[in-house]
């Protein structure tokens, strides 16, 4: 590291060497067999040794973006305002392919702009952009093959400093959309799929919690829910409410309408995954 | 999060905005994949910025609340007083079942009463413990399927805070009790099971060292250990004593009589898991 | 813990009580799973509470030195002056086998002395290292199957604190060589091997960046990989420019020639692993 990296720049309040205590997160598909996680984690601490580390995930299926883009929004909730978020699954790296900081929902994304923010971005037009475009502070070398050690955990570092978004680079306006399926709403029926499979097996739709009751307007005794060639005619509200064994329909932790197997695996039991189509219907 | 959860509380001396450098374990059957750790840990740093997290594991087999137990009860020990441990294998989560918070062994315990604390709380008379029912300690929404990120990790927060356990909720006298199996000691020979397998493949008995000195009253000489048809005849010290590929007997680490296999996987070797029978004999 | 552990001893400068904000880094081949690397986490943060620590890995396939050697020397160069490597891949634990500790590379270094060092020591004469013997600064019992635990989390717990090296034990001066495979270079070809196989299914060699390009001379565009019955014909540099699917010779981020698969995994693409020949010649 130079020392470009470590010396105060000037119109920077904040003083470098002493660090600040910032919560750092980081997301990516390295997995936690090889050292890439570590790597980010040495660079960042070199900048900032004060700095607190959260792991939110390394296990994102290799290059599945939306599946990281799901885990990043349903984590950043739960973590206090100030927060830098650093995820990276990156298939692209060392293409064309962008890479940006923000500052919006009062915490900081850092990462490739390839659609892996996009839950987080949506919506909302207050949201400050930038393209990572200045080297003053990536790595003094970047190799071609890991923007995430080499530039994307460096940015972070310097925020968790107190450096100024604006001088990673300029604005960016137009951050890459993740293709993102949203339910189909009609008076008959609601239409959706699963887009999410957890660690218990729970099939997780992209069906929202506030949609589903605006939908149902109380009527939750005529649920019924179609998945494959079954029929689910109860939304439960927690996991130990059926028999061992049996399926259930309930709104998860994540705030969206899943199905559930107490005591076991629904993906397992129904040998499903992400992609199957469910259907909400009011019944009899 | 609301004002509640991060504004001082009359009769609290510890100003919460400072925190304190309390260490909090988390222990889980959450994986590592889905954003469920990392919530948690969202949840605590949001109310104690200065709480030093330090993950058991979250890789206990899903609502296998024993092998939780057995975990959290080796790596415990190694930890200095005052630290706060919150463990959540919660198949009951939303259902009846309580929650609890305890003081013991000069540490803090919190979780769901379902037997994962029980070999922790084993013979203790001198432990304090309270029902977790008062919610201006939880997230101000509590979600019935996530008790781990809305219920105790807040209250593992505000006790790394320096809350009194007297304001989490009245005593709690009789915990659940986990069924654990007892080895059998008789004259002739002592019969137990193995009730754990590690990431060596090493298998873990119920008989402890002390109850197998106690018992071979320094006879190892004649130790003789029956598993499945196969019987050991000697009592070893350490992995590396045995041939490559051989079978030995020895106390391990967690302090209990195991089956190794020297440079290789005793489970895969033997074909052998939890629920096994052992039998320790005097041998010629 | 006896109160020998956390008393100042006489000639240390650092006060033990307040501890310093040192980095302790950890690898294992202990997994996840079970509590064995938390255990040592409690035992370092109970003599330093403010040891900042962090994972390499603990998923180092089962006493396979060699990827430990290799996935710590990649970490490790990222990691800022005065960090505490603590490594413990560990198979011989228990035998005669020495544990050392080590300053070089402006950068601690502390576990088992069976070659789990070798890239780091190679070729350093300035390097001080001791053998680990005084027990002054282990734990007051030290199990003959677990020294990670009782012996090196301690010792680096200790040097985090300021602790002189010379105070753990005699000088080492002939550690443990690691059978390292280094590529062979002729006129006509480098003939290496693959000696680790990433999270993503890259098929990284023995041929360093240097070595390759000292030998090509600038004739990137000769450049001819066999590996197995197929041979590549482009040096890319980076994994998005091949088509999906397709086969591509790089250098990766660890600074060796690796073969890659455009959004897939060349390991499974190609069914190989560790061991693999492959030749590097000039074509055309």
């Amino acid at each position: 590291m130079s020392r470009r990296e470590v010396q105060p720049e000037p119109g920077e309040a904040m003083p470098r060497q002493a660090g600040t205590r910032a919560i750092i997160t980081l997301l990516s598909d390295f997995g936690v067999r090889d050292e890439y996680a570590a790597c980010l984690k040495g660079v960042i601490l070199g900048l900032n040794p004060r700095a607190v580390l959260v792991d939110l995930t390394h296990a994102v299926p290799p290059q599945d973006i939306r599946s990281g883009a799901f885990v990043l929004a349903g984590a950043a909730a739960y973590f206090p305002p100030g927060t830098i978020h650093l995820a990276v699954v990156d298939p692209g790296v060392g293409t064309g392919r962008r890479g940006l900081a923000a500052y919006g929902r009062r915490q900081f994304w850092v990462g490739p702009d390839n659609g892996l923010f996009h839950l987080i971005f949506a919506g909302r037009p207050e949201l400050k952009m930038v393209s990572l475009e200045n080297p003053d502070y990536f790595l003094p070398q970047v190799s071609p093959t890991f923007h995430g050690r080499d530039l994307f955990a460096p940015v972070a570092a310097h925020l968790s400093l107190g450096l100024e978004l604006g001088r990673l680079g300029p604005p960016l306006t137009d951050p890459v959309r993740l293709p993102w399926p949203e339910p189909s709403v009609t008076a008959a029926l609601i239409r959706g799929e699963i887009i999410h499979v957890d660690r218990f097996g729970n099939l997780v739709s992209n069906i929202a919690a506030g949609v589903l009751h605006a939908w149902l307007q109380g009527a939750e005794n005529k649920f019924q829910l179609q998945v494959g060639r079954r029929t689910l005619t109860r939304l439960g509200r927690t996991y130990g409410e059926a028999p061992p064994g049996e399926l259930l329909a309930l709104v998860g932790s994540h705030g969206y309408l899943e199905i559930a197997c107490a005591g076991g695996s629904a993906a397992v039991r129904l040998q499903a995954g992400t992609g199957l189509s469910v259907a909400v219907r009011r019944g009899g």
